[in-house]
């Protein structure tokens, strides 16, 4: 489900971050795609192709980076997102799509699965052996479980709802569980992760999870809370432990990402719905009633209005 | 000058973790040293042996690290530091003082030094052609700016006093000098820098230093200021930046540190004092009076009580 998490709304706007389809046209100069070839797009559709982090493959760091709607593009008109049912793209922007994976359970791994993914890869967590907690258990923390499995680290979900343990164990393959509510639980786990992965873009306390990191371990935030959080300095320096933050990947990581998911058949729980169900969604996600992702079936149930 | 920052003081207590001699005398077994060598001894004085930290000379995040002074030592007596003329320590946690360093110019390197220099080494800030902040001029900040230099990196000293940019710039070496209350050189200054060493203790704002910081950029707090900071999530998810804490470091890095200062002529600057000036000292330390260290000459001026 496509939300503006960056700043106001621009109108008209046509949301959608996560989208997939089947190439219908190519520009003369396109050398990647052909048409009938699946494809994806995510979050961004563009940036400026020449500072540091662009030529690192990093367009998601670049300062000029276009978001994929309700952003001004290259020639001052507005992006729109994938609510349609066309999309013209650059093809540094576009990923293909595994042969086995599914559309519509892997549209979200464009947006939520990277959004995992990258800082797993870039902050060193995917040596098997490794044990790296997940923080949250929704569209973000149940693809981050899957993707952390596949790199064959043991994983630990953490969350305040002691309710979800049979679904990341069962379900997900976590290897544990903890709540975070619970002292005795966090204080037997304390020192004990190689990484954690915070989904959460509540307010909510930091010391417990640096507690439950190793020496050298790393916090990586991938929610942002709109408010800032209490940073305790002291258990940071004794342990060289890190806070980071990590948004999306570059395009280069993205298909990586995406064919890792394919080799490892790794896609998002997702809901298909009918486009006139969006309102309902919107109802639903705010009460978390979804697992984990709506996906909108655009090309069938799209009508001109 | 030693203080203990760790926690509760035992007595009777023996203060001094910046300690430097002359070997007087070794145990049989002890093969690195022999009477006559220029030794030093840090923050600590012993450890496990057998945990990922200490197979790692990371004794310095070994959970069972033992502090120079006013801890149990392994037989279960209590630890004294140097203020005193004689000094027992096991060679794993000596360090050569090379030739060329004074012994009271040097002795501050073996806290301080350390504990600048290791994070520059472990953060990757050593790049000639990088840029790197200071936050605080004051025993820390002065060796951090002179380690960065002696890299090879632009340093640029950050401080609330617009006073100090002389000595950072015309004495220490420092490239730049940014006031930290001033909004337009702060702003001039946004995502410039591959790192910050932030050395000051008191409580302060970290967005600023954040802002400071190009993408993938690293503020490294070796300062503990003894309430949380506030931790603004968003902008270390939008350039994948890092907040990390450092303590001092191995022994096997304190001696490549003080190898590193003896090559390029690094010493801290120093007050050399007599020890029946040391409460006055301390009076002087809590107006900042010092630049920038105090330096005991325990070997002249100790009288038995």
């Amino acid at each position: 489900m496509a939300k503006n998490d960056w700043g106001t709304s621009t109108y008209p706007i046509v949301p959608g971050h996560e989208i997939v389809g089947i190439v219908t046209e190519v520009g003369s100069k396109v050398e990647k795609f052909k048409v009938g070839d699946r494809v994806g797009v995510g979050c961004m559709v563009g940036a400026c192709h020449s500072c540091d982090s662009c030529d690192n493959d990093l367009e998601n760091y670049c300062p000029k980076m276009i978001f994929t709607y309700g952003a001004p593009y290259h020639d001052g008109t507005n992006t729109y997102g994938g609510y349609s049912d066309v999309m013209v793209a650059e093809e540094r922007y576009v990923v293909r799509i595994p042969d086995n994976l599914p559309l519509d359970a892997g549209a979200p791994l464009l947006c939520a699965g990277i959004t995992v993914y990258s800082p797993l890869q870039h902050f060193g967590l995917t040596k098997p052996g490794m044990h790296v907690g997940v923080v949250g258990l929704g569209g973000l923390g149940h693809v981050a479980v899957k993707f952390a499995k596949g790199f064959g680290v043991k994983v630990t979900v953490i969350s305040t709802s002691p309710s979800k343990k049979k679904e990341a164990i069962e379900h997900l393959g976590a290897d544990y569980f903890l709540v975070s509510r619970d002292p005795d639980q966090m204080q037997a786990a304390m020192g004990t992760m190689d990484g954690i992965i915070d989904t959460v873009s509540a307010v909510h306390p930091l010391v417990p999870l640096i507690g439950l990191l190793k020496s050298q371990g790393k916090l990586v935030m991938v929610g942002a809370p709109n408010r800032p959080l209490e940073l305790p300095v002291f258990p940071l320096i004794m342990g060289r432990k890190v806070v980071a933050g990590s948004c999306i990947g570059g395009m280069k990581e993205t298909q990586e990402m995406i064919d890792f998911a394919g080799k490892h058949n790794i896609t998002a729980d997702v809901e298909v719905i009918p486009m006139d169900y969006v309102n309902t969604a919107m109802e639903r996600l705010e009460k978390a009633d979804v697992r984990y992702r709506f996906v909108i079936d655009i090309g069938n149930t799209l009508k001109s209005a």
